[in-house]
């Protein structure tokens, strides 16, 4: 199953669909249900001590399952997403670009699964593990 | 067990501890085991059609639980996030003020386990639910 | 939102879908989105040192949620769980009869999310914390 | 990191510790950090339709994540699950063996996270992916 958009639609999806959030995160890799995507933190997604904080690894997570879903299916109307569970296992450090593998588990007719491990880009360690699921609208 | 900062301490702690997002959320309420906090949607909290993003449930919910935590403990060494999971079930309308009840089903010695249940301020239908866990450092 | 079927009714559903469990659990209470549900742990229910499995606390909180989804619906064409997230919080004494409170966060109609907290029938600490989603059929 | 048991120990350590659930589950292969389990479900563990119940793939991935801890570390005083999260993606078919590919993410000192992918042994398709928490014993 090959993608439907490629990395330049993506990144101007997000401009178009999340401008608040778009300067955050860059595409880095498209291919057959996955997707790669890297943030380089800023000032305000930090924590007391430097470390990115959990609700900003939660965005970057949130954000690559619905763009690599987007990616395979073309930008249709409006998934949501209805759970997400996350697991922090190791503080990430202030400097560093966090890069979120995501792939597709499971792409049905009305639930979308998603699987997302985080790193540093220049590091093996996970920083967080997370799982999504998106509902898609029933189509008319 | 009964709370050991009051709400003017609590806002003190998130204005020096958490400054970036510290003018988000509002403690109304501290009991024992409980707290209450509202978040008013800004801007950079929405998505298209103008829901508030799940990342800053996500963060309103994570917030909670932890000042619920320093409420009643003190405000200790740094706790951590281990885990959440978090359900989405209403869309919030962008102008409504979101209210987080927060309760703690566990206060261990390593281990606290938190209950968030978020809606519209003056609404009763659940917008998310969320647990958390957070890790708490081994005294010396 | 009154229930269709009541405990007879629902325990009737039980012995002829989940001959297995049937014997195992017993419906206690049903309202408005609401069942409790007791299970009385057997020799097969345990862990060493006497505690109750994770695996039997998961079942009986899968099994509520399903029973109070079909005690608000009716016994409808199979719902299936797409998600579970189970907080363990303390260990089960091996004689206890256990507790679950299950309540309907959300019953819509594709998702149905479900709370549960499980507690010995005798006492007020929680053993575990769950929630379910289930996804519904699309009807024809 | 090499395993401290082999196939044979883990084995006699299942058949010691939980007799109930011995006769179910087949350690197929341990390596640094992972473990593969196959289940071959009896009566008790289908639902009606012939699939395999929720409750029984949830005990597959548990036992999964606590054999793979054991593997590593040996036979220590005991860890507990303090959290499991599941997505239950496909129905798997009656007779169809299951195999759970386990996976530790995190192995610390007080905390373990193990995530387990659960497909049938001749496919390839996932039927549920889980992520358990364990809490070790803080030694004395």
């Amino acid at each position: 199953m090959t993608p439907k958009l490629g990395i330049p639609e993506l990144q101007d999806f997000l401009a178009a669909e999340f401008p608040q959030v778009a300067d955050d995160f860059v595409v880095r890799n498209v291919g057959a249900m996955t997707l790669d995507l890297t943030m380089a933190p800023q000032e305000r997604h930090l924590r007391p001590g430097g470390t990115v904080s959990g609700p900003s690894l939660f965005a970057l997570a949130d954000c690559g399952v619905y763009l690599c879903l987007i990616a395979m299916v073309g930008p249709e109307a409006l998934a949501v997403t209805t759970n997400a569970s996350i697991d922090f296992m190791r503080k990430p450090e202030a400097g560093q670009t966090l890069l979120a593998n995501v792939r597709l588990l499971k792409l049905g007719r009305s639930l979308v699964v998603g699987d997302v491990q985080i790193r540093p880009e220049t590091g093996v360690d996970l920083v967080a593990r997370a799982t999504l699921t998106y509902s898609r609208p029933r189509s008319a």
